[in-house]
């Protein structure tokens, strides 16, 4: 990395513990992909029956290993799988010579952890358009594979950070008829962050038993809600890959059960907000939401124009309660919006109502919800019930040091 | 304004010498709107016969005076037509107020021009929902009509001036059978910049006779190749407004001549660049290029999209010939590509072509380009014959210095 970046004051207190995941085995190594002095490969293998369900990236430019994983989602389950996941090199944008290394890293992961090649998922995360050096990647897979433990899902969220100032991870447990059902999972990302979707990666694994189909239903819907209503920077990276392995070990199936959804609902959120509190040169976490558009899908719209717009986050990132560039954004949106029935809080004060400003608008008192670190948008359409909610950051000055000289 | 910002890097050497068009005058006067110390009014006044056009922001929180000014578009030009503008205040956001405020000021000027009502356009730039003091505009109106007169454009132009850094004008020459057709165009804008339309205030005014109908044409076509090509931060105003007028005071009718189509386009797309060169914060003058595409529709969505990625536009200002974000921007636009058939030139450096990267590529050369204060890059989609070119600036420390504690 081009300097060292002080971790995100945004940041929780530490790593979460997070409960061993019956299934599945870790390990990272430093195999000198692009840093020095640091992991930046990990490999997870999981049991045979484990269900794999993901979601991707919609780019056009989408790398190789995104590819090659989209089209190995919904495998037959009754052998193991892997996944192996480099730092430092996105593989994006290599033509020919990605898709050489995506086949040659997959086909020497299935051979080291006797799986099908169809079973091994691969990702990377770094620099564009600079061959993938897949070699050093090759050439620690025994290594990796003598090194595999059911603890290592800390140091893997090391090993996958790039522009990350802290390593992110989340867990759920439940009881399903008495029986604990585990889920935990890790993520990277903190640039080059907006749907869709929240251009990072993230691996969740859980010792549930639950039909693949089933599974991917539910990555499917909830990713909508958690990692494509989060953005940093409005790019979107061609990379982003979500995988979420269900081993099965606990023996407890969790088709069609709510508690689990939940459950896994709130893992993906969890990590989706640590990726935007890790958000490039961020200070403030910045919850928007719009309520009263006609449709959700009107209400996300409006909600990721607010989140997207440069003047509102740098007026964040000024602590100013400059609610007429929510207007100018909510305007330009796209979205139905009338300007005589807009109404704006920024934390519990009202500061316009009826298209203008509120009669007992106080500007002190949304100067000071504007000084804390975690800060309440919501924009009231007045035109139906649609409603969502989407999270970003402030832009800083640290954003631009960050990116106006750093490459990967 | 919260503090002194130097003139642009980008900006012209000095304000051009426009000439006099027959028919119109102007005044300015320091009102007192909000700014201390300088002019903030301007009134330009129109002879009979003159056909005015437009085009407007199509923000749906768009201001009462936008809106009242779109309704006036195509009337008859028989009678005199007045343009009254203020700075300091853009009257957006401020509910029934702002348009009883709109009708004070056009009623005002029209018994002071002794025009129609419906013949009189006002335009305010400034600070969102804050109500105008329309009535220190109103009582200005004798003062400034006492004032008008035929060379009075540059004091315009600094007149309506909010955030930006240097008075943009521009002018035109042509002679059609013989006789000499002048235009000049005077704009303002440098922040909350981007389609459509450009985000700013723009009064163009030609001593040609020309059909309403006509004039609109050619208005709106060439808007879309100028105005509408440009962006700064992605952010639309409220307020955007542009205005041509023709006050057929040379006697030459124009209608269906491509000579005058043209030199009106081009004093549009100089007048477009100079917004550019006065972005908020701009180091560098950025020509983006898209060609190959599937439709002219698409290219413009690709090219808007590389122009509009604040990782894009930080590498820019970094002068890092950073082509991955640029593959980035383009995989994110929504809009036709295939990753292994891109190419990109940053200047004349071509540095990937199908796919990777182009195998004589020299960074240092590509470098150099980039410290250059005026920059191109092309992007080849290889799909198709759609063409687009866009006009943006990098994103500085400076663009945050300003939007993160400036209201107005």
């Amino acid at each position: 990395m081009a300097k060292t970046i002080a971790v995100s004051p945004l940041a929780p207190a530490s790593f979460p513990k997070l409960p061993v995941i019956k299934g599945v085995t870790f390990a990272t190594i430093a195999a000198g992909v692009r840093y020095k002095g640091r992991t930046d490969v990990m490999l997870a293998e999981l049991a045979p029956g484990t269900a794999i369900a993901g979601a991707f990236t919609r780019s056009a430019t989408r790398s190789a290993s995104v590819l090659d994983c989209q089209a190995k989602l919904g495998g037959k389950a009754d052998q193991g799988a892997a996944i192996i996941v480099n730092s430092g090199n996105s593989n994006a944008f290599t033509g020919r010579a990605g898709v050489t290394a995506v086949e040659a890293i997959t086909e020497a992961a299935a051979k080291t952890c006797d799986v099908p090649q169809a079973r091994v998922f691969t990702s990377s995360t770094g620099v564009i358009g600079e061959p993938l050096p897949f070699e050093r990647i090759v050439t620690s897979l025994d290594a990796l594979k003598s090194a595999l433990n059911e603890n290592g899902i800390e140091a893997a969220a090391r090993a996958i950070m790039t522009t990350d100032t802290f390593p992110k991870g989340a867990m759920a447990e439940i009881h399903v008829a008495g029986e604990p059902v585990r889920i935990a999972g890790i993520a990277k990302g903190s640039g080059m962050i907006a749907p869709d979707m929240a251009t990072m990666l993230v691996y969740i694994f859980t010792d549930a038993a639950i039909d693949q189909a089933a599974l991917q239903n539910l990555v499917s819907r909830h990713n909508e809600t958690t990692f494509n209503c989060i953005t940093v920077d409005s790019d979107t990276s061609t990379s982003d890959s979500l995988l979420v392995a269900a081993t099965g070990a606990s023996g407890v199936d969790v088709t069609g059960n709510e508690s689990f959804s939940s459950a896994l609902e709130s893992v993906m959120r969890d990590l989706a907000h640590q990726v935007v509190r890790d958000g490039e040169g961020a200070t403030k976490f910045v919850e928007i939401t719009v309520e009263g558009a006609l449709s959700d899908a009107d209400a996300k719209t409006h909600a990721l124009s607010i989140a997207n717009s440069p003047l509102v986050k740098t007026a964040i990132a000024g602590e100013d309660p400059n609610w007429g560039r929510v207007v100018m954004a909510v305007g330009k949106s796209g979205a139905a919006a009338d300007r005589d029935l807009l109404s704006i809080r920024f934390g519990d004060v009202t500061v316009a109502r009826d298209g203008c400003v509120s009669p007992g608008y106080n500007e002190a008192e949304a100067a000071a919800h504007m000084k804390g670190q975690e800060l309440s948008i919501t924009v009231g359409i007045g035109l139906g019930a649609g409603r969502a909610t989407v999270w970003t950051c402030d832009l800083t000055h640290a954003y631009i040091d960050i990116n106006a000289d750093y490459r990967s």
